[in-house]
């Protein structure tokens, strides 16, 4: 492999600039409009004319008079650093550490503690704004090279430090959340920032290798240089890194066509309490693959240092475009033939006439295409021509990708099948609408949670023979429960990253706060849609992780016997269970344990239910 | 998922006529042609012209008097049973399993055995063409179910009986042997032939589930039925089984489109020492995978029982067809290009000059045009016009399959490449001469053992930009070997599965028989070709697995980290050391070894280099 100019990407600045209690940078925020009432700024300050619209009839159904929801403002910075918990300071890890690291590298300050104290869900941000910091790392650690990981994780062993890798703080499951019920030993938070270097490049045979730390947009940076890109591309793109994307088995939108992670990571260096684990080098796994057992894991097992990842040639084109579907059946049926024929887009992606509503809600006024779509000429053809009931209309998206000749072609192929299912093509102005909008769900989240609304997300992987009763009965379960309680909210779902036999369903869903039970309906809707996706051959993520949120169906998902390996494999790399702690697998057996107290006491010490409930982690302790 | 058709697919008639001593079934081999002297008649009847020119120019140098080489039989079937060692037999084992299985299952008799004693390496069948059977299991078991291999183990496990899986037994790296360091313990050789149903199919995800003892043929059938079939495509398609694939971790000609096992493999269950394990069903992998820990672990850590995998529609078209290059090198760089282009047809195959020798020299004269081929015209045109040196010039078959559309799309910018490369079609007929002979190569192995000449195959997988140094680098050293024993032999060269980063360099070398020192020559080769490929960015195998053949590599390829990790994987899933000892890891450390200990141990109990070599394990027990 040809040595790389051994170039530093110097950390950038956005880290000094992140928000503690929000998605991205400071600044960087949707903002009601001062001119006109019911308006809305985009973070670019573009006009948003319909999303409070949106909030108003379809999340709270138009219920109540029609006027601004009340602000819910954050806790002030200084506020929420005086609530933080003591630091529960190891001395001698600390003495240890202070003599192998530099100054600037060990952070123990508030500020640096709440920054890395939950990831970016709505459960996460609604404990931080309102100054639910009892949990945080009692130290913050920036290690510059793969030898200041080992030194870490030596020292952490040595003095039984409990060790949480931090990529971009994006994780939507709780995975980088300090374990409470890990108080009595001291919990650092590695955050692998300024390991973001690429420290080979093998330009002939498509791979380089990269430090873990590198953000979304270095990375790709990096490899532009050389005519390359890596071709992942997630929603927090921005924001996460590629030791992130591994540990969380991540996905980008373009996945059809460039892979899932785990398609990407040929070999990696991981630090655990025990050694160091460097996968082979290789174009074919031969004998067994550890890479799928550190891929996902969470840093269940140590951190990812390094990772030698394919990387792709720039695409000669790039075209992105929409049709509408009379029906998410009817745009499901186009996808699936699709993928019968061997056709794959570099992505297809398919929202329902709930999702499409809310995309046309964010839409700003500057572009209108989806203004445009629903303009009344064309809302008589689909409605008198076509016969649609355009309350069930669904969007499209699709992107091809590659040579201007497989380009061609491919649209070609892929337009034969999506109209011959009553697709109508709406042209490039959709496709470059949805590149132009794809990372700003967060911002509407933060935006909604300002504004005394909730809102997360759920995603599976099903088969296809259950994908559309998946997709039904998870809208039914989630609707049920807000039903049940007097609520009254949205949900709507997009359909991406189609495999050979099945593909992933995203729910988005929000609900006007009212009360606090907001967070106990929350936990019960999750629990809820996890039932009915795991009826419909769903998994319990297709590319969000387990974190701590998903791990009470890790044993029923995993099966016993499967649970019994990893429990042993988890033992053996890390004897004192340092690392990260209460993610990935539920509490391991103890040696004489029967399986009924082992039970009480994965239950009692399970995360996820307890987060957020005021009083839950304190009872349980 | 639908349930199937509870259909049995009869164990075929094939089983019952294996040769004992060398590839596929009793009554097809080659043999020399009674009415011409030499030349050959296939395994189909027609004549071969050119074999034993090739044997005698290209295999041995032309040198000494043209004629035919000495015959070398096998010793016959009585005498080897007469030579088989005395079975070892736990009688608490076989009284337990007396009461849980048929008497039909339980088959300790001398055929049986000799049937399991060895794969079918050059290797193998060199020694049981000698008789040297000395070390054959003990007995043989045919579980019905998945239940009874559950049984087989549980027993096998309580009375310390070692257990080793048994597919088609076409393994060619010693992974269905048993360890002779193993002879203190009795050593069953499980045959999985019984359990050869499809059990489900989901014919709208395109996912089936099969019970793992099914051959190619077999399955396929079942899928056909339903309009399905795999794509799975080895050399060994017509002896090997869905679990031996799996053991091996193998792929097939096709696999640029259907993936290699490991992309076909969904879900599988797996029964251990300690439990059985089953892989989650999902159409992506959530959390860690463990599929991976057994796809290619070679029953070191149980036995595959069952497996859930995608299928595929039957394809459109297919089309396959020919292409001559100027030189390897030219080759190489046009299949590179279409790579990086995204053009990936189902098979591309280069056949480097040596190699191409070969394939015209197994031609039968009935289709002919290999001969055609290389007619004075064509001959003439290349030389003369294009300026070739016809002794570099190569082979290329490139194969299509899916919709009419694609198939002909794809063709046309694979072409465009090929040809800007220097390539010149020749058609169809090149294609179909591929597809008849596939299969053929182990067969003209068996003869060439049948006249005093020694043949076998290397593999591997390298980085791209190693490929054409990887395949300079191995010749170089396989021919250095011959040179330095004053032999001569043959060696060519394929290479085919595109990956993004690499590809599959695949050997093929054959040496006339000397003396008693062509096993040691042989080890030689193996070694040096294996140094050769690891300084090269390759593996120990692209898909031929690990079995005993790669231990010696094992911790060097995968170095000491990951090694800890699979020894305690091991040691947790297989306490005993019951599961197929001596495959995939070297001996596993015992408590307070030394490093140094551990080394001689593991180099005194390493199987490559000593089965074959007669007296060579006798010495290290």
């Amino acid at each position: 492999m040809s040595a790389a100019d051994s170039q530093v990407s110097t950390p950038p600045e956005v880290y000094d600039n992140l928000k503690w209690n929000g998605w991205g940078e400071q600044g960087i925020q949707m903002q009601l409009d001062e001119e006109h009432e019911f308006w809305v700024r985009h973070v670019d300050g573009k006009p948003i004319k319909n999303l409070l619209d949106f909030l108003y009839n379809e999340v709270s159904g138009g219920q109540g008079p029609k006027e601004l929801p009340p602000l819910s403002p954050s806790i002030p910075l200084e506020k929420a650093i005086a609530k933080l918990n003591k630091p529960n300071t190891n001395d001698a890890f600390m003495k240890d550490l202070s003599a192998a690291l530099e100054k600037s590298q060990i952070r123990p300050d508030g500020k640096s503690r709440l920054l890395h104290i939950v990831g970016k869900n709505y459960r996460d941000l609604w404990r931080v704004r309102r100054g639910m910091v009892e949990y945080a790392p009692d130290c913050i650690l920036l290690p510059n090279n793969h030898r200041d990981c080992v030194t870490i994780m030596q020292l952490a062993q040595k003095h039984n430090v409990v060790v949480i890798p931090f990529g971009g703080g994006t994780n939507v499951t709780g995975g980088i959340e300090a374990d409470p019920f890990e108080r009595a030993r001291m919990i650092v938070s590695v955050d692998m920032r300024r390991m973001s270097r690429m420290l080979s490049i093998d330009r002939e045979s498509h791979v380089a290798t990269f430090e873990a730390g590198v953000l979304g947009p270095a990375l790709d940076d990096q490899l532009f240089r050389y005519g390359f890109m890596l071709g992942h591309d997630p929603d927090s793109y921005k924001y996460s890194t590629l030791g992130g994307w591994i540990a969380a088995r991540g996905s980008g939108a373009m996945s059809n066509q460039y892979g899932d992670i785990e398609d990407m990571v040929i070999s990696m260096k991981v630090v655990t309490p025990t050694g160091v684990i460097e996968t082979p080098m290789t174009s074919r796994v031969c004998g067994v693959d550890l890479n799928g057992l550190v891929i996902g894991s969470e840093g269940a097992f140590g951190i990812v240092t390094e990772a030698t990842i394919k990387i792709e040639e720039i695409p000669e084109e790039k075209l992105y475009e929409g049709y509408l579907f009379p029906s998410f059946e009817a745009g499901f049926s186009a996808f699936y033939t699709c993928n019968t024929k061997g056709i794959r887009p570099c992505t297809m992606r398919l929202y329902d006439a709930d999702d499409f509503h809310m995309s046309m809600a964010m839409s700003t006024s500057s572009h209108g295409f989806l203004e445009k779509l629903i303009s009344k000429g064309v809302k008589a053809f689909l409605e008198n021509y076509r016969g649609w009931n355009m309350r069930n209309m669904c969007l499209v998206i699709i992107g091809f990708e590659g040579t201007r000749q497989r380009v061609r072609f491919q649209r070609a192929e892929a337009a034969a099948v999506l109209k011959k299912f009553g697709g109508v093509g709406v042209g490039r102005s959709a496709g470059d609408s949805w590149q132009e909008k794809k990372y700003d769900l967060p911002y509407i989240r933060d935006f909604a949670l300002s504004l005394s609304h909730w809102a997360d997300v759920l995603e599976t992987s099903v088969l296809y023979s259950q994908a559309v009763p998946c997709w039904r009965a998870v809208k039914e379960a989630v609707r049920q429960v807000w039903k049940e309680h007097g609520h009254h909210g949205w949900i709507g779902c997009h359909t991406a990253h189609q495999y050979k036999y099945g593909c992933c369903l995203y729910f988005t869903f929000a609900c006007a706060q009212k009360d606090d039970q907001d967070m106990k309906i929350f936990l019960e809707i999750k629990k809820r849609a996890t039932e009915a996706m795991l009826r419909h051959t769903g998994n319990l993520t297709h590319h969000h992780g387990i974190g701590y949120e998903h791990v009470p169906w890790m044993t029923r998902f995993m099966g016993a016997g499967a649970m019994d390996v990893l429990f042993n494999l988890k033992k053996s790399i890390d004897p004192k269970n340092i690392c990260n702690p209460g993610k990935l697998l539920p509490s391991a057996p103890r040696a004489g344990e029967s399986a009924e107290a082992l039970k009480a006491r994965q239950q009692k010490e399970l995360m996820f239910d307890k987060m957020g409930v005021p009083g839950a982690v304190m009872s349980h302790l």
